[in-house]
Protein backbone atom coordinates (compact mmCIF):
# COMPACT_ATOMS: atom_id res chain seq x y z
CA UNK A 1 0.00 0.00 0.00
CA UNK A 2 1.50 3.31 -0.84
CA UNK A 3 0.71 6.48 1.21
CA UNK A 4 1.43 9.08 -0.47
CA UNK A 5 3.23 11.76 1.02
CA UNK A 6 2.28 15.40 1.29
CA UNK A 7 4.31 17.75 -0.98
CA UNK A 8 6.14 20.16 0.62
CA UNK A 9 4.47 22.94 -1.59
CA UNK A 10 1.00 21.57 0.71
CA UNK A 11 2.81 21.44 3.78
CA UNK A 12 4.48 24.98 3.35
CA UNK A 13 1.12 26.38 2.37
CA UNK A 14 -0.40 24.95 5.69
CA UNK A 15 2.37 26.49 7.57
CA UNK A 16 2.00 29.66 5.58
CA UNK A 17 -2.29 29.52 6.25
CA UNK A 18 -1.45 29.39 9.64
CA UNK A 19 1.09 31.97 10.33
CA UNK A 20 -1.21 34.23 8.38
CA UNK A 21 -4.34 33.52 10.34
CA UNK A 22 -1.96 34.22 13.57
CA UNK A 23 -0.91 37.30 12.32
CA UNK A 24 -4.46 38.54 11.97
CA UNK A 25 -5.89 37.41 14.74
CA UNK A 26 -2.79 39.34 16.62
CA UNK A 27 -3.38 42.27 14.53
CA UNK A 28 -6.75 43.09 14.95
CA UNK A 29 -7.04 42.50 18.77
CA UNK A 30 -3.84 44.81 18.96
CA UNK A 31 -4.94 47.76 17.25
CA UNK A 32 -8.27 47.10 16.14
CA UNK A 33 -9.92 46.41 12.81
CA UNK A 34 -9.85 49.49 10.99
CA UNK A 35 -5.83 49.97 11.62
CA UNK A 36 -5.29 46.00 10.18
CA UNK A 37 -3.95 46.21 6.24
CA UNK A 38 -2.90 43.27 4.25
CA UNK A 39 0.35 44.73 4.14
CA UNK A 40 0.26 44.54 8.31
CA UNK A 41 -0.68 40.84 8.21
CA UNK A 42 1.89 39.69 5.45
CA UNK A 43 5.04 41.44 7.69
CA UNK A 44 3.74 39.89 10.50
CA UNK A 45 3.37 36.00 9.33
CA UNK A 46 6.39 36.80 7.55
CA UNK A 47 4.74 35.91 3.73
CA UNK A 48 4.83 38.60 0.62
CA UNK A 49 1.09 40.25 -0.26
CA UNK A 50 0.71 38.67 -2.84
CA UNK A 51 0.37 35.18 -1.25
CA UNK A 52 -2.54 36.70 0.99
CA UNK A 53 -4.28 37.93 -2.41
CA UNK A 54 -3.58 34.63 -3.85
CA UNK A 55 -5.90 33.37 -1.12
CA UNK A 56 -8.64 36.17 -0.15
CA UNK A 57 -9.85 39.21 -1.66
CA UNK A 58 -9.99 41.08 1.18
CA UNK A 59 -9.11 41.50 4.86
CA UNK A 60 -12.76 40.97 6.10
CA UNK A 61 -12.13 37.81 4.29
CA UNK A 62 -8.75 36.79 5.95
CA UNK A 63 -10.05 37.85 9.20
CA UNK A 64 -13.84 36.29 8.92
CA UNK A 65 -11.86 32.54 7.89
CA UNK A 66 -9.38 33.55 10.66
CA UNK A 67 -12.16 33.52 12.92
CA UNK A 68 -14.15 30.55 11.89
CA UNK A 69 -10.65 28.27 12.09
CA UNK A 70 -10.12 29.99 16.01
CA UNK A 71 -14.11 29.22 16.52
CA UNK A 72 -13.52 25.69 15.62
CA UNK A 73 -10.16 24.84 17.76
CA UNK A 74 -11.83 26.94 20.52
CA UNK A 75 -14.94 25.34 20.71
CA UNK A 76 -12.96 21.67 20.16
CA UNK A 77 -10.63 22.49 22.96
CA UNK A 78 -13.70 22.72 25.23
CA UNK A 79 -14.72 19.46 24.52
CA UNK A 80 -17.49 20.89 22.65
CA UNK A 81 -18.69 19.17 19.37
CA UNK A 82 -18.94 22.28 17.56
CA UNK A 83 -21.33 20.74 14.41
CA UNK A 84 -23.85 19.90 16.48
CA UNK A 85 -26.03 20.56 19.92
CA UNK A 86 -26.56 17.15 21.69
CA UNK A 87 -29.89 15.46 22.21
CA UNK A 88 -29.57 13.20 24.98
CA UNK A 89 -33.71 14.19 24.84
CA UNK A 90 -33.60 16.47 28.00
CA UNK A 91 -33.83 19.88 26.42
CA UNK A 92 -32.83 21.80 29.26
CA UNK A 93 -29.68 19.67 29.70
CA UNK A 94 -28.57 19.38 26.27
CA UNK A 95 -29.17 23.51 25.94
CA UNK A 96 -26.60 23.85 29.07
CA UNK A 97 -24.39 22.11 28.26
CA UNK A 98 -23.83 24.25 25.17
CA UNK A 99 -24.22 27.02 26.81
CA UNK A 100 -21.30 26.41 29.65
CA UNK A 101 -18.98 25.82 26.64
CA UNK A 102 -19.94 29.10 24.91
CA UNK A 103 -19.21 30.16 28.31
CA UNK A 104 -16.02 28.83 28.45
CA UNK A 105 -15.03 30.25 24.90
CA UNK A 106 -16.45 33.50 25.44
CA UNK A 107 -13.58 33.68 28.55
CA UNK A 108 -11.04 32.30 26.31
CA UNK A 109 -8.66 35.15 25.72
CA UNK A 110 -7.34 33.56 22.60
CA UNK A 111 -11.03 33.45 21.23
CA UNK A 112 -12.01 37.12 23.22
CA UNK A 113 -10.06 39.57 22.30
CA UNK A 114 -9.58 39.65 18.48
CA UNK A 115 -13.64 38.93 19.04
CA UNK A 116 -14.11 42.00 20.97
CA UNK A 117 -11.98 43.37 17.97
CA UNK A 118 -14.53 42.41 14.84
CA UNK A 119 -17.86 42.23 16.74
CA UNK A 120 -16.85 46.23 17.83
CA UNK A 121 -16.34 46.86 13.67
CA UNK A 122 -19.38 44.97 13.05
CA UNK A 123 -21.16 47.95 15.60
CA UNK A 124 -20.48 50.50 13.53
CA UNK A 125 -19.61 49.03 9.78
CA UNK A 126 -22.84 46.90 8.66
CA UNK A 127 -21.18 45.49 6.16
CA UNK A 128 -18.76 43.61 8.42
CA UNK A 129 -21.07 42.90 11.24
CA UNK A 130 -23.66 41.26 8.57
CA UNK A 131 -20.77 39.06 7.09
CA UNK A 132 -19.74 38.12 10.53
CA UNK A 133 -22.98 37.22 11.36
CA UNK A 134 -23.44 35.18 8.12
CA UNK A 135 -20.39 33.64 8.83
CA UNK A 136 -19.69 33.33 12.09
CA UNK A 137 -23.15 33.44 13.83
CA UNK A 138 -25.63 31.72 11.51
CA UNK A 139 -24.09 28.33 11.83
CA UNK A 140 -24.44 27.96 15.17
CA UNK A 141 -28.18 29.88 15.20
CA UNK A 142 -29.13 26.86 12.76
CA UNK A 143 -27.53 24.15 15.03
CA UNK A 144 -30.09 25.57 17.66
CA UNK A 145 -32.97 25.76 15.24
CA UNK A 146 -32.58 21.89 14.61
CA UNK A 147 -32.48 20.89 18.47
CA UNK A 148 -35.54 23.30 18.77
CA UNK A 149 -37.07 21.53 16.20
CA UNK A 150 -36.56 18.11 17.37
CA UNK A 151 -37.68 19.54 20.82
CA UNK A 152 -40.89 20.24 19.14
CA UNK A 153 -41.48 16.58 17.80
CA UNK A 154 -40.57 15.09 21.08
CA UNK A 155 -43.41 17.42 22.58
CA UNK A 156 -40.50 19.11 24.95
CA UNK A 157 -41.36 22.40 22.96
CA UNK A 158 -44.37 23.91 22.04
CA UNK A 159 -45.60 23.64 18.87
CA UNK A 160 -46.89 26.88 18.01
CA UNK A 161 -43.12 28.46 19.02
CA UNK A 162 -41.05 29.77 16.20
CA UNK A 163 -37.50 28.29 17.00
CA UNK A 164 -35.42 31.52 15.30
CA UNK A 165 -37.51 33.40 18.21
CA UNK A 166 -36.66 30.88 20.67
CA UNK A 167 -33.32 30.09 20.87
CA UNK A 168 -32.22 34.18 21.22
CA UNK A 169 -33.70 33.61 24.78
CA UNK A 170 -30.58 31.33 25.13
CA UNK A 171 -27.69 33.55 22.88
CA UNK A 172 -29.02 37.01 23.47
CA UNK A 173 -28.48 37.55 27.12
CA UNK A 174 -25.40 36.17 27.09
CA UNK A 175 -23.89 38.07 24.45
CA UNK A 176 -24.99 40.98 25.69
CA UNK A 177 -23.41 40.23 28.92
CA UNK A 178 -20.30 39.97 26.96
CA UNK A 179 -20.87 42.47 24.19
CA UNK A 180 -22.00 45.36 27.18
CA UNK A 181 -21.06 44.37 30.69
CA UNK A 182 -24.45 43.99 31.76
CA UNK A 183 -23.31 41.20 34.53
CA UNK A 184 -20.87 38.24 35.23
CA UNK A 185 -21.00 35.40 32.81
CA UNK A 186 -20.86 32.10 35.07
CA UNK A 187 -22.41 29.10 34.74
CA UNK A 188 -25.11 29.85 37.25
CA UNK A 189 -26.12 32.09 35.12
CA UNK A 190 -26.61 30.44 31.97
CA UNK A 191 -28.47 27.72 33.59
CA UNK A 192 -30.78 29.56 35.15
CA UNK A 193 -31.78 31.51 31.79
CA UNK A 194 -32.21 27.93 30.37
CA UNK A 195 -35.22 27.07 33.19
CA UNK A 196 -36.66 30.56 33.18
CA UNK A 197 -36.95 30.24 29.30
CA UNK A 198 -38.49 27.11 29.48
CA UNK A 199 -40.74 27.05 32.52
CA UNK A 200 -41.83 31.07 32.15
CA UNK A 201 -41.56 33.97 33.83
CA UNK A 202 -45.73 33.67 34.57
CA UNK A 203 -46.91 31.32 37.40
CA UNK A 204 -48.28 28.22 35.55
CA UNK A 205 -51.09 28.05 38.40
CA UNK A 206 -51.63 31.65 39.47
CA UNK A 207 -51.79 32.45 43.13
CA UNK A 208 -54.30 35.35 42.76
CA UNK A 209 -57.03 35.12 40.25
CA UNK A 210 -56.73 37.04 38.29
CA UNK A 211 -59.48 40.25 36.95
CA UNK A 212 -61.88 42.10 39.43
CA UNK A 213 -65.59 39.53 38.96
CA UNK A 214 -63.50 36.88 40.87
CA UNK A 215 -62.88 38.81 44.09
CA UNK A 216 -67.06 38.34 44.78
CA UNK A 217 -69.92 41.09 44.96
CA UNK A 218 -68.23 43.00 48.01
CA UNK A 219 -66.02 45.72 46.44
CA UNK A 220 -63.67 47.70 48.50
CA UNK B 1 -44.77 89.54 42.09
CA UNK B 2 -41.06 89.74 40.02
CA UNK B 3 -39.97 87.16 38.24
CA UNK B 4 -36.84 86.88 37.73
CA UNK B 5 -35.40 86.37 34.29
CA UNK B 6 -32.52 84.22 33.30
CA UNK B 7 -29.19 86.01 33.64
CA UNK B 8 -27.66 86.34 30.40
CA UNK B 9 -24.64 84.12 31.20
CA UNK B 10 -26.90 81.55 32.29
CA UNK B 11 -28.50 81.42 28.70
CA UNK B 12 -24.91 81.36 27.10
CA UNK B 13 -24.28 78.54 29.24
CA UNK B 14 -27.08 76.57 28.36
CA UNK B 15 -26.63 77.15 24.52
CA UNK B 16 -22.77 75.98 24.90
CA UNK B 17 -23.85 73.27 26.55
CA UNK B 18 -26.17 72.44 23.70
CA UNK B 19 -23.32 72.63 21.29
CA UNK B 20 -21.33 71.08 22.87
CA UNK B 21 -23.87 67.73 22.87
CA UNK B 22 -24.64 68.27 19.27
CA UNK B 23 -20.81 68.65 18.27
CA UNK B 24 -19.65 65.53 20.02
CA UNK B 25 -22.69 63.26 19.35
CA UNK B 26 -21.72 64.05 15.23
CA UNK B 27 -18.34 63.64 15.84
CA UNK B 28 -18.12 60.58 17.10
CA UNK B 29 -21.07 59.70 14.73
CA UNK B 30 -18.61 60.36 12.12
CA UNK B 31 -14.73 59.29 12.79
CA UNK B 32 -15.67 56.90 16.18
CA UNK B 33 -15.08 57.29 19.09
CA UNK B 34 -10.99 56.83 19.24
CA UNK B 35 -10.36 59.98 16.83
CA UNK B 36 -12.91 62.45 19.01
CA UNK B 37 -10.77 64.82 20.80
CA UNK B 38 -11.99 67.31 23.46
CA UNK B 39 -10.21 69.96 20.43
CA UNK B 40 -12.40 68.34 17.81
CA UNK B 41 -15.63 68.96 20.21
CA UNK B 42 -14.62 72.44 20.89
CA UNK B 43 -13.82 73.33 17.40
CA UNK B 44 -17.00 72.24 16.15
CA UNK B 45 -18.92 73.43 19.32
CA UNK B 46 -17.38 77.01 18.51
CA UNK B 47 -15.99 77.26 21.82
CA UNK B 48 -12.72 77.52 23.72
CA UNK B 49 -11.35 74.11 24.93
CA UNK B 50 -11.36 75.44 28.70
CA UNK B 51 -15.12 75.99 28.42
CA UNK B 52 -15.40 71.94 28.06
CA UNK B 53 -12.95 71.23 30.80
CA UNK B 54 -14.80 73.88 33.06
CA UNK B 55 -17.79 71.42 32.95
CA UNK B 56 -16.42 68.19 31.97
CA UNK B 57 -12.79 66.27 33.17
CA UNK B 58 -12.65 63.75 29.97
CA UNK B 59 -14.19 63.17 26.47
CA UNK B 60 -15.70 60.43 27.94
CA UNK B 61 -17.54 62.25 30.60
CA UNK B 62 -18.97 64.80 27.67
CA UNK B 63 -20.28 62.12 25.58
CA UNK B 64 -22.23 59.81 27.89
CA UNK B 65 -23.61 63.33 29.18
CA UNK B 66 -24.11 64.14 25.87
CA UNK B 67 -25.97 60.64 25.48
CA UNK B 68 -28.27 60.57 28.46
CA UNK B 69 -29.61 64.16 27.24
CA UNK B 70 -29.63 62.52 23.88
CA UNK B 71 -31.81 59.47 24.96
CA UNK B 72 -34.24 61.74 27.42
CA UNK B 73 -34.96 64.06 24.70
CA UNK B 74 -35.20 61.23 21.90
CA UNK B 75 -37.67 58.87 24.32
CA UNK B 76 -39.28 62.21 24.88
CA UNK B 77 -40.44 62.48 20.77
CA UNK B 78 -42.08 59.18 20.80
CA UNK B 79 -44.43 59.55 23.79
CA UNK B 80 -42.35 57.28 26.13
CA UNK B 81 -41.94 58.54 29.75
CA UNK B 82 -38.55 57.83 30.34
CA UNK B 83 -38.47 57.32 34.37
CA UNK B 84 -41.01 54.45 34.49
CA UNK B 85 -42.48 51.99 32.72
CA UNK B 86 -46.20 51.91 33.09
CA UNK B 87 -48.11 50.12 35.46
CA UNK B 88 -51.89 49.21 34.04
CA UNK B 89 -51.81 45.88 36.02
CA UNK B 90 -51.28 43.93 32.43
CA UNK B 91 -47.92 43.14 32.70
CA UNK B 92 -47.39 41.96 29.28
CA UNK B 93 -49.21 45.62 27.85
CA UNK B 94 -46.87 47.34 29.83
CA UNK B 95 -43.87 45.74 28.58
CA UNK B 96 -44.74 45.59 24.94
CA UNK B 97 -46.07 49.24 25.00
CA UNK B 98 -42.23 49.97 26.46
CA UNK B 99 -40.31 47.24 24.04
CA UNK B 100 -42.25 49.55 20.88
CA UNK B 101 -41.09 52.83 22.24
CA UNK B 102 -37.32 51.44 22.32
CA UNK B 103 -37.69 50.22 18.70
CA UNK B 104 -38.42 53.62 17.56
CA UNK B 105 -35.81 55.22 19.14
CA UNK B 106 -33.41 52.43 17.73
CA UNK B 107 -34.04 52.90 14.55
CA UNK B 108 -34.29 56.70 15.15
CA UNK B 109 -31.10 58.14 13.22
CA UNK B 110 -30.30 60.78 15.69
CA UNK B 111 -30.17 58.18 18.05
CA UNK B 112 -28.68 55.18 16.18
CA UNK B 113 -25.87 56.75 14.67
CA UNK B 114 -24.05 57.80 17.49
CA UNK B 115 -25.11 54.97 19.68
CA UNK B 116 -23.62 52.33 17.83
CA UNK B 117 -20.25 54.66 17.37
CA UNK B 118 -20.27 54.41 21.87
CA UNK B 119 -21.32 50.74 22.00
CA UNK B 120 -18.77 49.73 19.81
CA UNK B 121 -15.80 51.13 21.72
CA UNK B 122 -17.61 49.67 25.31
CA UNK B 123 -17.26 46.70 22.86
CA UNK B 124 -13.32 46.90 22.92
CA UNK B 125 -12.80 49.55 26.11
CA UNK B 126 -14.14 47.72 28.88
CA UNK B 127 -13.80 51.22 30.63
CA UNK B 128 -16.35 53.01 28.44
CA UNK B 129 -18.28 49.98 27.86
CA UNK B 130 -18.84 49.85 31.93
CA UNK B 131 -19.61 53.66 32.32
CA UNK B 132 -22.03 53.17 29.21
CA UNK B 133 -23.48 50.80 31.52
CA UNK B 134 -23.77 52.56 34.67
CA UNK B 135 -24.89 55.57 33.02
CA UNK B 136 -27.05 55.05 30.31
CA UNK B 137 -28.38 51.24 30.52
CA UNK B 138 -28.49 50.58 34.48
CA UNK B 139 -31.03 53.33 34.71
CA UNK B 140 -33.62 51.42 32.53
CA UNK B 141 -32.71 48.20 34.25
CA UNK B 142 -33.75 49.64 37.24
CA UNK B 143 -36.99 50.61 36.11
CA UNK B 144 -37.62 47.10 34.59
CA UNK B 145 -36.80 45.56 37.80
CA UNK B 146 -39.14 47.51 39.99
CA UNK B 147 -41.84 46.95 37.24
CA UNK B 148 -41.43 43.15 37.59
CA UNK B 149 -41.43 43.18 41.37
CA UNK B 150 -44.60 44.62 40.90
CA UNK B 151 -46.12 42.21 39.20
CA UNK B 152 -44.85 39.53 41.49
CA UNK B 153 -46.43 41.32 44.35
CA UNK B 154 -49.41 41.48 41.58
CA UNK B 155 -49.23 37.39 41.30
CA UNK B 156 -48.27 37.95 37.00
CA UNK B 157 -44.77 36.70 37.64
CA UNK B 158 -43.33 33.92 39.12
CA UNK B 159 -42.08 34.81 42.74
CA UNK B 160 -38.82 32.97 42.41
CA UNK B 161 -37.99 34.61 39.52
CA UNK B 162 -35.25 36.98 40.02
CA UNK B 163 -36.27 40.30 38.08
CA UNK B 164 -32.69 41.32 37.24
CA UNK B 165 -31.92 38.57 34.87
CA UNK B 166 -35.78 37.79 33.58
CA UNK B 167 -35.79 41.22 32.53
CA UNK B 168 -32.87 40.23 30.15
CA UNK B 169 -35.32 38.30 27.83
CA UNK B 170 -36.82 41.46 27.32
CA UNK B 171 -34.17 43.88 26.50
CA UNK B 172 -31.01 41.22 25.53
CA UNK B 173 -32.66 39.92 21.97
CA UNK B 174 -33.14 43.20 21.12
CA UNK B 175 -30.14 44.44 21.86
CA UNK B 176 -28.50 41.95 19.67
CA UNK B 177 -30.79 41.96 16.53
CA UNK B 178 -29.95 45.50 16.88
CA UNK B 179 -25.95 45.11 17.71
CA UNK B 180 -25.50 42.06 15.83
CA UNK B 181 -28.14 41.94 12.46
CA UNK B 182 -29.25 38.86 13.97
CA UNK B 183 -32.84 39.61 12.30
CA UNK B 184 -35.40 42.51 11.79
CA UNK B 185 -36.38 44.66 14.33
CA UNK B 186 -40.11 44.95 14.61
CA UNK B 187 -43.16 45.38 17.02
CA UNK B 188 -44.40 42.54 15.98
CA UNK B 189 -41.14 40.60 17.17
CA UNK B 190 -40.53 42.76 21.33
CA UNK B 191 -44.55 41.54 20.94
CA UNK B 192 -43.84 38.04 19.84
CA UNK B 193 -40.29 38.42 22.89
CA UNK B 194 -42.84 39.17 25.53
CA UNK B 195 -45.33 36.26 24.90
CA UNK B 196 -42.56 33.19 24.81
CA UNK B 197 -40.71 35.05 27.94
CA UNK B 198 -44.05 35.13 30.21
CA UNK B 199 -45.52 31.79 29.02
CA UNK B 200 -42.55 29.80 28.84
CA UNK B 201 -41.32 27.74 26.09
CA UNK B 202 -41.80 24.35 27.27
CA UNK B 203 -45.76 22.96 26.91
CA UNK B 204 -48.01 23.74 29.77
CA UNK B 205 -49.74 20.93 29.10
CA UNK B 206 -47.56 18.44 27.76
CA UNK B 207 -49.53 16.32 24.86
CA UNK B 208 -46.97 13.73 25.46
CA UNK B 209 -46.89 11.96 28.32
CA UNK B 210 -42.83 12.00 29.48
CA UNK B 211 -40.75 9.09 29.94
CA UNK B 212 -41.27 5.54 29.27
CA UNK B 213 -43.48 4.43 31.70
CA UNK B 214 -46.56 5.60 30.54
CA UNK B 215 -46.63 4.52 27.13
CA UNK B 216 -48.17 1.40 28.42
CA UNK B 217 -46.99 -2.14 29.04
CA UNK B 218 -46.81 -2.99 25.59
CA UNK B 219 -43.00 -1.83 24.28
CA UNK B 220 -42.20 -1.47 20.26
Amino acid sequence: MVKKPAPSTTRRSEKSRRAIYDAALALVAEVGYPRTTIEGIAARAGVGKQTIYRWWSSKADVLLEAFLDLSARTAGDTGEEPHAIPDTGDLAADIKAVLRATVDQLKDPRFEIPSRALAAEGVVNEQVGREYMTTLMEPAIRLYVDRLRAAQDAGQLRADIDPRIALEFFIAPLAQRWLQYTGPITYAYTDTLVDYALGGLAPRTPDVPSGTPERGPVGP
